[in-house]
């Protein structure tokens, strides 16, 4: 038998809701597998901070780092400053554990609506980079609160880190039918970050000869996610970019309620982290109005980042038949996880 | 009887159709009054830049500023290495003239097919700033084309910039029924910048107490761009957030082939530019495709900024009357632009 360690940071809001499903489905998903899970529960987040003004302490870290997988739920909480949590949390877990692919599927399930009105067949994977760009919180203000502020955020991008991503985005468009990579950016304002992304896809592709590639600038890829989102395989992209695109490729494919994402670390130099791409939503928190979907298709990429690509399918299948038949019905966040976990488990 | 002094930039590509098109309409708007238009073609973009390696001379900025407002169609080619007429032309003319103000319209005129299953009725306007942010050009890169490349590209925010833009959104916010102004940025993540610009919408806000605010960040308002756009009524955001909702903005509002815009320097100290948001789309240029009704918009726009509301008013009625009556039949650029003449003509 194999043991999965995985520390779980439920986190805040709804976050707490839909971690409680994404771990039944999990369940579902190794029973009657030699596989078992254990967690460990991290208590951070708002309460947290309210009571200690911790964010992630040192000694959380390293406790986390000898896990396998992370889960989390959602971060952030109205009545924090912004930025502490998110700064002081969840970007930097993803900066520590060095988690440089953040992987977002767009997909629309039959049986989705999506807000557009003729939105095809949408099937896509963002690549957002996850450790650099303007993310790097390289910034700072100077003569706060006077006439006279001034407030800079430096975008760092490095030939290493953006090398990485893109290679890891080259082999996964090779392994998908059309083998086509779209990189977003904006090259003709930010010409030293674009230009370094744009030289490292060119030479990257060398590797992969058979991938396809085209270039979009940023706001002309949200038309096409707005007319002609099929056109769309793999897109590699930058940390802030990646971040607005993926919001937008949620909303086109029914909603961030559905949108699962991971951070991973390629390297598997510490643990990668599977969260759903929606936050905390406090005005629906604690009322199981949430939709734990997002987090159930995060728990199957981290059974795929795990080596259990079976049951990562059987959770991805699962979703897939409650999405076709879900129709209008209205159900709890409890119910709809037992309902896939039920699925899951045949 | 006036005279408006009139620099045209009609640039690249399509830039050449539409300008035109959007000549002969604002020819059309003040036959009849006691207002003349003589326009100063400017040769720039990628034929002068091939022939000459200049973008924009001191000598061309000194001309331009001496007329009373700009015509410009569109700036870029692909023949020209990217950024070079994007930094050194469009964006150098935006900073040099201080628009600080990026006018761009998203509005769903009836008869109009947006891309949105249920787009309800979209009026809104993005009061984009134009000369900070990303966009001042403040990056640089080390050891290029080695392992070791780092690129960096720094977003600039000043209390004055920030705090000037914001005013003005508030005033225009307030000047609309609604009188609701949403401020987009990302101040969860982009701390310094953005905090800056919240506090300066809190504090303007005291000076504007009937309009109301809230806050989305740049992700969320993608979001509520696709699922429901009549929420926004005034948006106030940076120049990059600016470009990227704006071109979403155009796409489900019918497209960039109605998107107009205007670079505004409200305190008139250099003449304002009006330009289409779409680019010079190299694919089609040339044959007579483009469509000029974007141009034409913000000739509209370029009417009221010079204190010719009404003149103004009778080019976007008949922009409105075409659209409402245009269906799915195709016309070349110069008939759109001939049958909107007659329309504005009466
Ligand atoms: C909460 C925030 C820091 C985060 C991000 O910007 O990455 C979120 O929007 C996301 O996309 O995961
Ligand atoms: C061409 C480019 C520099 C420009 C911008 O990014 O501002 C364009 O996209 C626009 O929106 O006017």
């Amino acid at each position: 038998t194999r043991n999965i360690d995985l520390a779980v940071v439920a986190g805040d809001g709804i976050g707490i809701e839909v971690v409680e499903q994404g771990l039944a489905v999990l369940e579902a998903a190794l029973s009657g597998t030699d596989v078992k899970v254990s967690t460990t529960p991290f208590d951070l987040g708002a309460r947290r901070w309210h009571a200690t003004g911790e964010t992630l302490t040192d000694e959380d870290l390293a406790a986390i780092r000898t896990h396998d997988a992370i889960l989390l739920g959602a971060i952030g909480d109205p009545t924090v400053p912004s930025g502490v949590l998110e700064r002081g949390l969840l970007l930097k877990l993803r900066f520590a554990l060095d988690h440089y692919v953040n992987l977002r599927p767009g997909k629309l399930y039959p049986g989705v609506r999506s807000p557009l009105a003729d939105p095809g067949e949408i099937d896509f994977v963002v690549v957002r980079e996850g450790t650099e760009g303007p993310y790097v919180g390289n910034g700072g203000a100077l003569r706060v609160g006077t006439p006279h502020e001034i407030a800079t955020e430096v975008s760092v991008n490095t030939a290493f880190g953006v090398e990485r991503v893109v290679r890891d985005a080259f082999a996964r468009a090779q392994a998908r039918p059309r083998k086509h990579l779209t990189l977003v950016h904006k090259h003709n304002v930010l010409v030293h970050a674009g230009h370094l992304w744009r030289r490292t896809v060119e030479a990257v592709n060398a590797e992969f000869p058979d991938v396809t590639t085209d270039y979009l600038h940023v706001d002309a890829a949200t038309i096409f996610l707005t007319t002609n989102p099929s056109r769309f395989d793999v897109i590699v992209t930058d940390n802030l970019f990646g971040d607005i695109l993926t919001d937008q490729a949620a909303a086109i494919t029914g909603g961030i309620g559905l949108a699962a994402s991971a951070n991973i670390n390629p390297d598997r130099t510490a643990p990668s982290m599977f969260e759903p791409v929606h936050g905390s939503a406090p005005d629906i928190a604690g009322q199981g109005k949430a939709d734990p979907t997002a987090t159930v298709l995060s728990v199957a990429m981290l059974l795929d980042h795990l080596g259990l690509a079976e049951e990562s399918q059987r959770v991805e299948a699962a979703v897939a038949a409650d999405l076709a038949e879900r129709g209008t019905r209205v159900r709890s966040t409890a119910e709809v996880g037992r309902e896939l976990a039920a699925r899951v488990a045949g």
